[in-house]
């Protein structure tokens, strides 16, 4: 028998129209009937987990999906960022084709980061667009990835080139399925919920700094507050920029240089969120040197992504190689790199800057 | 220099709110600076062609963005529905990566329906989502699959499987492309042409048998009003059903036994027309044989698609072979085949039907 919950359950809403859904968030979420209520009724599902996290939950929420499905097929890939690709994009399609899956099948998205990003544009794609729900087991994914409707798969010359917005039904975060991230995966998810902090709210910053040992620790009640915070943040945001017309664009702050970081050294060499934190690093000191901060605020910010357990030198790629990497970045345009820097404490904007500038700081910031 | 046109250009919007858009039809259209007024500015263009239209066009269409962009790309692909696939779909992503096109890129796409479907889903699908352009060179492609915003590829298990809903800018249908189709395309495109009639309007219907001639010698006046009326018609079930909660799924009347044709026999066999021309005949024997038309009604619907030049009777794969591919079609739900039929004459409703009487039109269809 299940402990009850010491964590009450929460529910952060996605104001998007007809494209309208919840996150919930709590313990036990998975194996809890009330949790899978109301989700389009299909004659089959089909899970898309990775070979890491089957063993961990699937049974579980096989469990569950067996009385609102009458064929619960899965689909498990290799575990990886170097495996966001359309070659194993197509395991899902295959899956759903050799099951005779129809256009009411709903794809439960069970894992981290990359199986919410494929099994999401699996979603979007396979007939036009089945219906799907996330169910993240990562911090990164619960904070970040699985919540706004990006999907996508990486291209060997640049990351998340080819997918599509697409909302899922709902999103279930599972805190229990914290408790078994390695510690790397761990410090990995803390640097998207950081992120919050400089480009939209610094009593959450505050909030990281005071509850880092805790959140090391895993204690629910520090998790599931970082995870609700960072969700109403981020619903926010997407909530008045579905598509990255604008302001969406600051979720990206520490993706440029940390895109850049992962396909530079080959997709799965850095962790999505190891690369992010360094990227952060460097986008602070793009913003110091561009005067919209100070370097007490910088060093603050560079010493909570330290204590987050986070690398904090980039790879020497070589300034050169770092510029080539980013001018294929979704935000470039006409070939000018632009950069989310913080203008301000707890306020971001998009800059281009020169291209000296940001060479210097590549090279102040890899080690 | 060219003749003034014989036909005044017409213009068929598409009611779809923010998604809205117009297709022109005329003569000199890819050649005129008007057609491509208003449309979206950016700094690079992609045009997708295929190696049998890009010696007739590109160059017209390369001089005109040239105007408009500072740099216009362009990805010439193998023709042939054989092509419809990821394969060749990353064609598209390695031109626009590899050339450093931005997410203001406009893609234009220009020939029959393959390039547009997968022009289309790439526009859709790259850095999730740039605005595209379908140039439409075949009287298919003119007049069913370039208007309304199905994108897709091939997938080896079933048609059109893997793709989005995503609307074009404009859809510019230049007639005198048709000039230089040759005969068997142009009967594959009054396929689509006829499909408008018992569908949807039997005056249409009329028109058609009257004017076949015409259209089979390529008149400019006749093939401009079957274009603009098969738009028309289109464009009424499109701005209802976007996305194929219900009615649209009429447009797939003959579609069903129509993709069976074209992946039993391998992808390229038969001509996507040709299968639907056929499928037609078969779906309107289902409808006789259900009791919903008569049979005067049949072989009057049988002897138009004779009279188009389009196959009348389907390869014999086999009854069981046929249940097999139809049951992977879109339309199905948890494995039953659902039918567009003919629900008396100018009215098409979707129908499931007993296996054995489905059987039984295969056999009597197929020689």
């Amino acid at each position: 028998m299940q402990a009850s919950p010491a964590i009450t359950a929460q529910q952060v809403p996605i104001a998007l129209g007809d494209r309208a859904y919840n996150i919930l968030i709590g313990q036990a979420l998975i194996g809890d009937a009330a949790t899978w209520a109301d989700l389009p009724v299909a004659h089959a599902a089909l899970i898309v987990t990775n070979d890491t996290v089957a063993p961990l939950y699937a049974a579980r929420l096989r469990t569950q999906l067996a009385s609102r499905h009458a064929v619960v097929h899965q689909v498990t890939l290799p575990d990886g960022e170097e495996h966001k690709t359309w070659q194993t994009l197509n395991l899902i399609f295959d899956g759903l084709l050799s099951n005779g899956c129809d256009r009411k099948t709903v794809i439960y998205a069970l894992g981290g980061g990359v199986v919410g990003d494929m099994a999401g544009f699996a979603a979007a794609s396979y007939m036009r667009g089945v219906p799907f729900v996330q169910v993240p087991t990562t911090l990164l994914a619960q904070v970040d990835s699985s919540v706004g409707g990006k999907t996508a798969i990486n291209h060997p010359l640049g990351k998340n080139m080819i997918g599509a917005f697409y909302q899922p039904q709902r999103v279930v975060c599972d805190l229990d399925t914290l408790t078994t991230l390695p510690a790397r995966e761990l410090s990995a998810g803390l640097a998207e919920v950081i992120k919050y902090g400089p480009i939209a709210d610094m009593a959450f910053l505050d909030w990281i700094e005071a509850n880092m040992a805790a959140l090391l620790a895993r204690e629910p009640a520090a998790l599931a507050h970082a995870v609700r915070r960072s969700c109403e943040i981020k619903a926010w945001v997407v909530g008045q920029d579905e598509r990255e017309a604008g302001l969406r664009a600051i979720l990206n702050f520490g993706h440029t240089f940390g895109h850049a970081i992962e396909s530079g050294l080959g997709y799965g060499e850095w962790l999505h969120g190891e690369a992010v934190g360094c990227g952060m690093v460097m986008a602070t000191q793009l913003s110091l040197r561009l005067g919209l901060v100070d370097a007490a605020f910088a060093d603050r910010l560079t010493a909570l992504i330290g204590a987050a357990g986070l690398p904090l030198k980039g790879p020497r790629l070589g300034a050169a190689r770092y510029m080539e990497l980013m001018r294929v970045d979704k935000k470039a345009e006409a070939g000018e790199i632009r950069f989310v820097v913080i203008d301000g404490p707890g306020r971001a904007a998009m800059r281009a800057a020169p291209d000296a500038l940001v060479a210097e700081v590549i090279d102040a910031c890899c080690a």
